[in-house]
């Protein structure tokens, strides 16, 4: 067995646990460290509770790894520079220090020469005033680092209300960034090789309610010319970070043009679709990467429809009942906020797809969303 | 976390790993039963060694378990029968009676008007001068039970060699079977619910080397009446055995006609293309059926070329540069004749999937069986 590679993972989420599911017939093995002593992916690999900032003891614990990656990309990037001591990291430290802060993030998005929305930072309260006037309002003050799933952000609507959100997100270094008016939501996983070579999965059609991703639709039935032009933002910033493996873009649609928003060092929850969605997972190339072996082919089969169960899980059993649906639980105890499980419908054209979503629009957290998306599958099959 | 289905599962080979590895998802959860502590799927759930004789103590470790399934088809009926008292057990323990017995296999496919391969019972080395009679030279003399991968089975050539041949067996009850000089080995995997809803994939074409199966084409390139009479045959099985969870028909073709030849009571190696190739594998599919949830889409996703690794695992990394390609390691420790590994090649049609096998050949076992399943290909690729 000992030319089985040992992946160790940082944090052991829904997404250590489809990497483990997805890297097992691979004939990989795994160790997982996360602080959580119930972090769900130690139902199927083996998992230690420890700190992201108990170095020693992590570099002990995934002593003989053949790699070492992420599941959550908010792990300091000093302990990941440590363990590159002694461990092939990848993505490296760099890219998760650039994707942690979204000052650096957006920095690098205005060097490679994209539009992004209006921003301006605020490292005090003192710096609000300029702020505001450099970006309008309303605007979102976002704390520099740790934000993610709607945390860390407060809307501004009036200068007056200024200071208050300024506390609320804890008085740290943060940024005022300008509420884009956007036509829709997009992103894009794209996987690098150790080789250099990149694929990028087609960009999707994200909705999102109370911070948290409800729904993404794939492919984004969008133009050619747009969809080239957020895969070309996806391979400048793997080159320019030297990326290894998975890595997710965020982009808005304002005016018909791409504003890059954020990305992630890792797989991610609008990649969820390529596990049944796409020749390969983005769990699968993933792990590709991270070993330097061969990327797998990213084309979509067929036309896919991901579904986010937060808070609590639909009745399974009826959700099975529903023609191409595919259900995927992560063995997590309900809680509001917490993301439990995802669908995916699949079908092999819109028109098919949305006749799948009428079946499906009780797996919804908000109603509204499974309406929104029809009417975007109900254009998109009128087009073709 | 209560609401999660658990499984008990008898046997934990590679059927059993591949069970939990769809199952996790739908949020079931497992314990499986083994003899050999080193199971490979105690490497993904919870592994308790013990003899299927030790009815008390299976019961004990089953507790709790929402339904009972198979791994290996040769765990004693009697153990089934015992543990249907306090369980769920599917398929029920008379199906499996029926499969582990050669003769009451025969005997099933004859009530139902199947044609099958000319076949007499030996039950003592007294009976072969008749059998031989009856059956004609060259024959297989074939155990009653206990008989799989080739197994209990010695080919008869002349007459004077008879006896030598029922002892190579071990002096058992036998059954002495025409050599049947078929044109192709054709199988079938079929699921029934428990409502008695009947899904049928499509036939596919077989190739064995050394009495195990080599590779598998799907769908097999066959006439669609062919297909139809396979599906028919497969539902009249399912029905009449009440069954309940995925079963394999095995059959021959000889001039035109189907030849039943056997059946197992369980998923089947020539039933893994399903985990790419179709729109629910059949590992899902049995645990749907087996916990009285509705059956998935049983829809090929193009055409799926499925090539067992045998007594040793090709080189990984090379065989994952083929385009199309998907890997499945079973965890085991490489020993001759043991089934180690599968790859399924996809490709959109046969065209496709011929142009990817010419990249694949190092990963036969058998190269000559490569050859074979080319020329079947470029024949089924000008047809359309």
């Amino acid at each position: 067995m000992s030319d089985r590679p040992l992946i160790g993972i940082l944090g052991g989420g829904q997404l250590a646990r489809m990497m483990v599911l997805a890297g097992l017939p691979l004939g990989l093995r795994f160790r997982i460290a996360d602080p959580d002593a119930g972090a769900c992916a130690g139902e199927i690999a083996s998992l230690a509770t420890l700190a992201y900032s108990e170095h020693e003891a992590l570099a002990r614990f995934f002593e003989g790894a053949d790699a070492l990656t992420f599941d959550f990309e908010n792990v300091p990037a000093q302990t990941a520079s440590f363990l590159a001591q002694c461990f092939v990291v990848r993505p490296s430290a760099n890219a998760l220090a650039v994707a942690q802060d979204r000052l650096e993030e957006k920095r690098l998005f205005r060097r490679l020469g994209f539009a992004t929305a209006e921003f301006a930072p605020v490292d005090g309260a003192d710096d609000l005033p300029r702020a505001i006037s450099a970006v309008g309002l309303p605007a979102l003050l976002k704390t520099r680092r740790l934000g993610y799933d709607g945390k860390g952000q407060v809307r501004i609507e009036e200068p007056a209300r200024a200071e208050e959100a300024w506390r609320a997100i804890g008085s740290v270094p943060a940024l005022l960034e300008a509420v884009v008016p956007f036509s829709a939501e997009l992103s894009l996983i794209a996987v690098r090789g150790v080789d250099g070579s990149v694929l990028c999965y087609p960009p999707v059609m994200n909705w999102h309610h109370r911070g948290i991703l409800a729904a993404s639709l794939a492919p984004a039935p969008i133009a050619a010319a747009l969809a080239e032009r957020a895969q070309s933002m996806a391979r400048s910033i793997l080159s320019e970070l030297d990326y290894v493996g998975v890595l997710a873009l965020e982009l808005f649609v304002r005016d018909g043009e791409l504003l890059a928003n954020e990305i992630a060092p890792r797989v991610h929850n609008t990649g969820h679709w390529t596990i049944e969605g796409a020749e390969t997972s983005q769990f699968e190339n993933h792990l590709r990467a991270v070993l330097g072996w061969p990327l797998g082919a990213v084309r979509p089969r067929g036309h896919a429809l991901m579904i986010n169960f937060v808070g609590r899980l639909p009745e399974r059993r009826a959700a099975l009942a529903v023609a191409g649906l595919h259900w995927h639980e992560y063995g997590k105890t309900p809680r509001a906020g917490r993301k439990l499980g995802h669908a995916t419908l699949l079908a092999e054209d819109p028109g098919a797809l949305a006749r799948a979503l009428e079946q499906a629009s009780a797996l919804f957290g908000d109603r509204s969303i499974a309406g929104e998306v029809a009417r975007v599958l109900a254009a998109s099959a009128g087009v073709r």
